[in-house]
Order: C-alpha cells, then sequence, then structure tokens
C-alpha cells in the first residue's frame, strides 16, 4: 500500500490540541502521504478561550468562528483535514450518537495510528473523556457484528496518547519520543495562528526543545525538536530497535 | 553498517534463564547476522538444577558442568556465544570488579540492545540484582571519564527486560510482542538442552503461543509465536507503528 | 447452613465469559451443591461473535439465539442457572434500573462470594462496566434504606475478579489462586460448546495449564489446572494460610 | 483581604460526612473568621443511617428529616452553612444542573481551598462521584466563557481529599497533616449531633488521635489531634517547610 | 500432622516490632500449639529506645540488656521462643552469614507462614532490609542446591508483611485482617512490658479496634480487635472465601 | 529563633546538581540568611564532565580540580557552603562511615529542611543512592542512641526530591512549585559557572520557565522562574493553603 492511501486519526477535545500537542506527527505524516483525520470535539470556546472572552460584546457564536477559523488555518498549514463535532466544552458531554460517528469514521480511513489525550487530567476532565470516547469508538468499530454491512471491520490501529499540559500531575509516562525536527517550522507557524492562545507558542516550543534534547539522550542521534507520546497497546514488532 | 558488524548483549542470572526468556530474541539476531553475546552470572547450580541435585552422590562441580555443558549447547542452537561468570547462586552476589567487566563488554562490543530480567521478582532476586548489574554497567560504559582510553564511549542502546516466571507478580509489564515464528524451531531445539528443567519446556512453550496469540491481537498480523518484554526507557523513532 | 441453601453469583458482560474466565469456579461450587447464578448482561452478540458474522445472510437476532443457546448449554454442564439481560454489547450500557434489578438479585440469593470481571480493560470497555456495575449494585443491596422490606439487607460478600484476556494490560493481579482440577473436564466440556469461539478453546486451556503451574509454585501442592482471581476486598480470616 | 470575607467550600455525598472527615478544618478556618459553606448531595437516607432503618414504621421522609436536622446542628457547632442538596444516595446521581449549580457557587464564594472526598472508594461510589463532581464544577467555574457576567472568574483553589473510611483500600494518600487540637471538642461534639450513626464516634476518635501522633513524628511539634488530607494538585508555595 | 508438630516464624528487625505488629498472631497460633520462633535482628537499641536514653549515664548495653528482657517477657506472654542476633541498629547491617544462619532456621523448622516488615518503610530503613532478609533466607531455603544434606527443602511457606507505623506513607496494604479478639488480652499484656515504650501502648490498641472495625466491615462478623497484613503471593486455595 | 540561626542541608551525588536543581531554593534561603550546607559526595568527574574528557591529555585530576573549582563558584553565587566528599563517581558508593559522617553533619547543623535527589534514576544509579544515604543519615540521626553525647538529636526535617533530568522517567512527581523569582539570576549566573556542562544552561532556564507557568496555573499568581519538588513525607500543617 503507498503511503497516498494511508491516513491517521487524531480525536482532541478542543480546537488546539492537536496544534501544541501532536502538530508535529499530524506534518510528519502529511509530509509522507498521509491523509490525516483531525476530530476536534468542541471548538475549546468556553473553556480554553480566555483571551477573546476579555474583549468587550464578545458572543459564544463569535468565539466558536474565531477558534474553527484558527483551527482551520492550523490544520491546512500541518497538512490534515478538521472535523469539527461542536459538542460544547467546559463540560464536554458525547452522545452514544458521536461515538457511533465516530466508529464510522474508524471503519471509513482505517487509520495506520491513532491519536488521542492522556488517560487522566485532572485540571481538564474534556481531554480524559475524548480519550475514553476514542478508545471506545475503535473497540466498537472492531467488533465484526456492529454494522457488518460496513465493511472491512477495523483492524488494531495502535493508539498514542499526546502529552497533555502538566504531565507529571496526568499519570502521562513518555515511551516514545517522536523525532519532529523535519517539520518543526511548520509547527511553529501552526502554533502562530492561536492567537487566542499566545502564551502557549512559547511554552509548547520549549516542550518540544526539551523532549528533542531527551530524545538525544535516549539514542545515539542528535534531535532538536521531539513530541513526547504514551503508546498505550504493546507494540507488536520484528525489531528490538 | 551491515548486520555482520552489530552486536547484541544479554546480561541473565543464571545458565538457562536466556533460553526460557530471549531465545527467540537472540535466535533471529542470530539469524540477521549479529553477534549476539550472553552473559551467565552464575550456572544457576543451586537454585534451578533440582533435577540434578535429586541424584544421589551429586557434587557442586557435577552440576555446574552439566549445567554449563546445556548452556553451551543451547547457546549454540541459537547462534550466541556464551560467556560464564560462576559468580554464584542463591544468592547471587555480584562484585564491582564483575560491573566494571561488563561496562569493558559493553564498550568492546557496543550492543544495538540489550536483554535482561524484569526489574522486581519476589521469587528470585538474583534476577532482579541481574538486572541492576546490567544497568549499571551500561551506564558506566557512557562515562566519558571511566577508561577514557577505551573507546568510543557506549551511546544509549536501549534495554529491554524479558519475561519472568509469574509475570503480574513481578510487576512486569509487556509493551513490545516480537514475533519469534520463525525462529521458534530453534527456541524449542534450545530448550531440549535443559534436560534439568525439563517440566519448563511445555511451560514456555505455551508462554510463547500466549504472547502469540496476544500479538495477533494488537496488529493486523497472524502471528503463532511471540517474546513479550518491557521496553525500559522511551523508544525514540521517526515511526508511530 | 448446609451448601445446598448457599448461593454464588456471577456477573458479566457478555455470554461466554463467565466459561473462559469463571467456569472452573462455578462447576466447583456447583459440584459443592451451591446455586450458582449467571448473569450475562448482554450476549456479545455484536463483538464476540466474528465467526458467526463471517456466514452470509446472519442477523443481529440469529447471531443473539445462537449465543444464548450455547451459553445455556455451557451453563448446564457447570452447573449454574443463566439470566441473560439481553442489553446490547459494543457498547454495553447499563440503565439505572438494571443496576436496582441486580440490587435485589443480590438481596435475594444472598451470595457467599461474587465473580466480575477486571476493573480495568481497555480492549474491552464492556467489561470494565459490567465490574462496575456489580460493585455498585451490591453497594445498594448493603443500604438498609435501600427497598427496606426485602430483607435481610445484604452482608458482605467477598468480590473475586477474573482473569481478563490480556492480564498485564489490564492492571489485573492474580492474589488469589485457585485449584480447579477436579472440575477441569467439565470446563472444558462447556468451552466446546462456544462453537463461535472455537479459538479460545486452547488459549484457555493454557491459561488453565499456567495458573496451575504457578498454583504448584506458590504451595506445597501440584495442580494441573487453576484459575487466578483477584480479590477485590480484604481478606478477613482466622487463619494466615 | 481580612479573614471575614474569605471562604471554604466542603462538597460531599452524605449528610455527615463532612463531620467525620472534615469537622476540623471546618471548625479551625470557621474559627478564623472564613465562611465556609458545605455542600451535602445527599442526606445518606438509605445507605447511611442504618440504626433509623431499624426502627419499626421508618419512611424515607422521616429519616431524611432527622439526618437533616443532625446535620444542621453539626453544622452550627463547627460554625458552617449547610447547602443540601437532596439528590438521593445509594446510588448517587448527579445530573448537569446541579454541577452548574456548583459551578455557581465556586464563581459566587471564591472559595480559599475546597474539601472533598477520595478519587476512589470501592466501598461508596457516592463518595467518589462527588469528589468527581466537585472538582469538574471547579474546573467549569475557572472558564471564562462559563457564564461571562458572573465575575469574576475562579482562580486555583486547592483541593483537598479528606479521609475515606478504610484509607489503604482507597488509594487515599495523606501528604498533609493538619493540627485539629484547638478546636478537636467542637469536632467531638459534632459528632455527637449524629445519635444515627453512634458507632463511628469512638472510630473518628481514634482516627483523629492517630493522625495526631503521626503529625508529631512529622514534625518537631506536640499534636494530639489532627486530619489527613491528600493534597490534589502541587503546593505553590515561597516555602519550603 | 497436628498442630504441636508446625511452626511459624516472624522476622523483625528490633527488639519490639513482634510485640506491637504481630502479637495477636503469634498469641493465635501459639495457643493453636504452633512453636512460634521470633527472630530479633537488633534489639533496637539506639533507635527505639528513645526513653532509656534519656535516664542519665545509660550504656549501649545497659540499653540492649532492658530490651532483651522486655522481649523475653513478651514472648513468654504470648507463647514465642525468642532469638536476638544482636546485630546493632540505626542502621541495620546483615552480612551473609546471618541470611545463611536463616535459611538454616527456615529448613529446620519448615513454618507454615512467615511475619515480617513491609517492603518499603521511609521512616526506618532497618525495616525494609529485614523484609528483604527475611524474603531472600526463604529463597534460599528452596535451594535444592543450598545444604543440600539439610533436608527437607522449604517449600513455599506464605509471607505476610505486617502493618507499619504510618501505614500510607509505606506502600503497605492490607488484604488480610486476621481476628485477634480472642487473645487480645494477651497482646496487650505484652505490650504492658515494653516500658521503654509506653507511648505506643495506646497507639497499637487502637490499631487493633481500628482494623476490628474493618474485619467486621469486610465481613459479616462482629469482630473487635485485628491485625492488619499484607499477603505477599498469591494464596492457593480451595475455596473463594 | 531568627533566620540567621537556622540551616538547610542539600545532598547530592555529583558537583553540579544543586546548581541545576536546586540553585532556585539556595539562592532564595541564602537571601534569607540561612546558612545553607551543600554536600557533593562526588566531583562528577568520571560521568558527567564529558566536554572536559574531550580534551587531549585531561587526567582524573585535573577534571576533579576543574569540577570542584566550578562548583565552588557557583556556591559562592547562590550563598551556599560547599562540602566535598571526593568519594568518586559512576558509579559511586557510600562507605557506612559517610554515612555516620553525614549523620553526624545532621546533629551539628539541624537543618530546617533538606534536599536531595528523586528515588528513582535509571540513568544515574549514583543519584538514586545519594537520596538514599541522605534519607538513612537522616533516620540515623534522629535515633537516641546513636551518639548520644551529640545533642540534641535529630527532630523531623522535610524532606524534598529536586528535579531529575529526565522527570517522568523517575517516577517523580512534584507536588510543590517554589516561586524562584526573585533570585532566578543568581541561579542563572551559577549555571555560568559550569563551563563543562553548557549545554545544560538552556535546558535547566526552560525547566524553570515550565515550572513557573506551572506554578501560574496552580495558584492565582503570576510566577516567571519556579523549582519542583517532590515532598517526601506528609506535611504537618495548620494551614490548608
Amino acid at each position: 500500500m503507498s503511503n497516498s492511501s494511508k491516513t491517521a486519526l487524531v480525536i482532541s477535545a478542543h480546537s488546539a490540541d492537536f496544534v501544541w500537542r501532536a502538530g508535529g506527527a499530524i506534518a510528519l505524516y502529511a509530509s509522507r502521504g498521509y491523509a490525516v483525520s483531525v476530530v476536534c470535539l468542541s471548538f475549546g470556546e468556553r473553556g480554553e478561550s480566555a483571551k477573546l472572552w476579555r474583549q468587550a460584546g464578545m458572543t459564544l457564536d463569535q468565539v466558536k468562528t474565531a477558534r474553527r477559523d484558527e483551527a482551520e488555518k492550523a490544520a491546512e498549514i500541518l497538512g490534515a483535514k478538521l472535523r469539527c463535532f461542536d459538542l460544547g466544552d467546559y463540560p464536554l458531554r458525547v452522545p452514544d450518537e458521536t461515538i457511533m460517528e465516530l466508529a464510522d469514521l474508524y471503519r471509513e480511513i482505517a487509520p495506520e495510528f491513532v491519536l488521542t489525550h492522556s488517560l487522566d487530567d485532572p485540571y481538564n476532565f474534556d481531554h480524559s473523556l475524548a480519550s475514553r470516547v476514542a478508545q471506545e469508538a475503535r473497540i466498537i468499530a472492531q467488533a465484526h457484528g456492529h454494522r457488518p454491512e460496513l465493511t472491512p471491520v477495523l483492524g488494531a490501529p495502535p493508539i498514542f496518547l499526546f502529552e497533555p499540559h502538566q504531565p507529571e500531575q496526568c499519570h502521562w509516562h513518555p515511551n516514545t519520543l517522536l523525532d519532529i525536527s523535519p517539520v518543526w517550522d511548520k509547527k511553529r507557524a501552526a502554533f502562530e495562528t492561536m492567537a487566542a492562545q499566545e502564551h502557549l507558542w512559547e511554552y509548547y516550543t520549549r516542550v518540544a526543545l526539551q523532549r528533542g534534547v531527551q530524545a538525544s539522550r535516549n539514542s545515539n542521534l542528535k534531535i532538536r525538536y521531539a513530541e513526547g507520546y504514551q503508546r498505550l497497546f504493546p507494540q507488536v514488532t520484528e525489531e528490538l530497535a
């Protein structure tokens, strides 16, 4: 199978999560020809748009529009296709219909891998819910009796949990460090579409640099920028590398 | 670098551990041209040779000789080079000189990866000590000021912890499942050199089959025999696979 | 109280779980005169009947009928009474009415012990939900103000979590090994009613053998077949054995 | 800001939890001039009123009235304001409307700190749900886009998890020991309003004494009575003390 | 085998540990006819005799004599045989010779069960060392090649970890609650031989009462005094009770 | 007691650890009048001086001298007193005599708090050994019978574990975030004395910035630079803040 028919799936709670936490992986795989789909269950309109809300007369619709615009620009820079579900945030609630829709999406695109949030995040329950939903939709898509007409049934794509804002508080352990140096410029450019969260640009630049140093320490390579991931299931492999 | 100049290092407590726990990986990499060195810190002469001790008039030297012979035959079948340290078992004690010797070995062969015991084993303290020693020797070999004349300094070869006898009691979590089907026959043949531990042949055959089923479940592949490993450090990678 | 008035309760997600995971305990206690009730919250019709779904023209009702038939045969072999709730699977959803119904069942039969799924199972969210429901119904049945007319109030029957498919991935730790050798033949015969899941017959035979070896290692007994359980609450005892 | 304008918030599942688990902290801060609000999501009418239910002819309303009376007396003794939500117990269910109401309460009183249940309690799922709700309402109250007219937005008050009935079974780790000796008499007096749970008076007196001994051991002070808490988020501080 | 030929083994760091932590189990099994051996690796002369050291002119020998006398009186009350190793405390250091001596003791008495300290104790490294030594000596005694003339080889007696002073700080989880009500008077009487640690009499009386309440909660029994233990290895059983 | 008679103690493995990991706390407390003692068990001459070893003809003595000079300059900038033990590194080995010497130091200076390494560090066993030694010396200094002539006996100063190089791999959880903004300039200046490890200047500047953002998130304060610590024992307190 050529890369041009391969896909990857990112499932996130708010419209900017994919940029800070997985922008490098997205850009990297897009550059390799993968079709990368990014699902944003909400726009982060209530809980992650403080700067917009500080403007007088701001409305929920205006915030959502602004966040969607930013997310679309970021997705374009990274090379991904954005799918916004507009379920609301703080709190996010995910109806079973959405889980079924996501199961269908899994069946439809048959991703090579899945990226989503950490299992826990005591600062942000939307994040752990999105992670749970990403997992449950995958399980349903694996069931032979779930919409048997929608074939083929999903295999077992690996899930990687991307980095939360305060890793040690989220019981998140990076066991995978992905070199994103070749696409760092795109990730940084995507940051800069996020006018509502300018305070995070430098924070996540530093995250990428720290993970880069750590990637170098754990290999014999010189890596400048990296993203940390927690692989959720065992890696099935022919190589111990 | 061609495979023929690549190496791997296995550090184990007793003379048969490498067979049950890592025989597949050893045979696999030997078949790819790697020079695989197996260190046995003891012969398991006291604690893992019950069948021999049930023979009347048995002596420690006879047991050691018998276990060494078996281990050499097994190593030959798997394609590895055996290095016996004869430090005694139950309890194993490892002097600093041995740790230094192992650090030199790391420098000398510069392994692509290292296999050793789980961090804990409440049934067998020799195992966790061997694991600790394997790690500490690696750390020393990475120090620029340790025997600076012995170059090059060691990089950061990954360590994989092989499967203990009762995994859940040892806090061992397999995050890596290696397909060993192509070399299963060699692993099984190596089992059969271990006359002193015939009761384990079927046990570890079943382990390989169970890990094989699990490897299939965690991938889209059909895998019949597998070995489980716990990767100790983050994987540095260019691929999320 | 004679055994003939004693009971046990098994609460599982799908119609075959009780066979693979607890068939030995069920047959053992049935052979001792206990009335063992097995609750199947669903038939596993969507997610655990792949073989049936591969037949052309298969319908959900046909699958459910087939799985119910198999489960009834297996229950009969083991000596248990089957109670099917038909709530659907992949995903299982359990309404509060069912939890109340289960609380009533706890009150009615006053089980000596309860068997259910592990707390976590990243491969199967139906399993962890069934475990949660089994626990919550028990807690409600202990409340003096819950249906006070339905007496007596439930005491504190121990809960044992049976073995998931991939133990180390489910944070399941077996702290109890039950010798099932005397009833192994029944457990194996029950396996063979599960035509839809023939691939699991050998898998769970090997599980029983491995747990048997481990049971022998942790005792002075020779045990051929065993089942592993994780006791959830502290054991209250007069014996340190 | 003088203490007289400072507040604290306690969110608990049943009407007596705040007495046993946090009565000392409440009395201490009330004595310092804080306005302490205690939320009881239910009266514990079904699950924690066994003694009342043993009276012939008892009704749910009578139990609720009795538990409310006791809780009000206890709150008065401790110096707190009681807010009863009457959501029912065993099982407690919390609708999103209540979470929003709690978020408003957070905004309104802007507590200096929050006290709630442990994250887990396998004996009592109402407890862990109350803890989850306390956390989620806090997160929502921090969102700039949640009811932006209700200002100011909540900051980051620390959450402390109070002691469950069987600490080691609840994965609760006390990392904070609060000296409650100055207000012990009030806490004990509040116990004695709880006629329905007289068996707990001595139990929680002993808890206070044990935590007192431990507080002395972990400091250079002589402390007679203490309460244990698990701080949920990192402490931000200018002092290492 | 009649009880009169059965034995139990307690391995502790200091001369009073067996009283506070395991006095109930010791008295219980002594009352059942077991020969219970208590090993004290030191007298706790430096670290657990503060009251004695506050007397003017006190010497190490005087403290050791006083602690030995107390321990002997306590052992007599409980019905155990005391074996003092006098290795020194704070810090305790255990030479391999002592481990071998303990392995011989295991072989000689073939205990039905073993009691020792928790795996961790950040307040007292002597405790965790004693626990480690108890485990390692047991492993050595199980080795067929260790002093093969000393038969029979040790089987697999269960190890139970007794309660440390601050359980939650020691990662100690009680999974076994032993009813010691029948022998409580003896345990309390043994406390009162410990003149050097009078402050602990009430502390450990309260511990026994708390564990008693918890034992009642986890069963359908009324238990007044209990001891908590953490079973280290899986329980091999024919009963789920 | 005025600050001028108060002290703090830092126990580290190598000569630069105190700068990267605890330089802020040291400078902060020095600025408040505390006498801060920094113990370096080795110079990090073998394992943490790669840049020096890359110079031709370098000797161990030259490296040690260079590292000592740097450490002295850094200590002077921060305001601490340096105590170098010169025990060797990679591997560090600590004889009991040194532990006793450290116990005496605890007695002599009676620190208000202690800073040391994380409990685990799979990249650097010297670190975890230094942490263990710091703890054991403290325990010995608390024993009334240890050198009773050296009074007063140590109380219970809290221990804080400073940040390791790769926090998530070391099971280190920051539960304390110390605002070091007022002394950041000194910490950065101390970095710059470490010519041998210039690559770490920016790394640890980013660490301080990240912890600063996190400190702001966990409080209502604006904090630019922070250090993370893991408090080892429960905090005994009169305030829930």
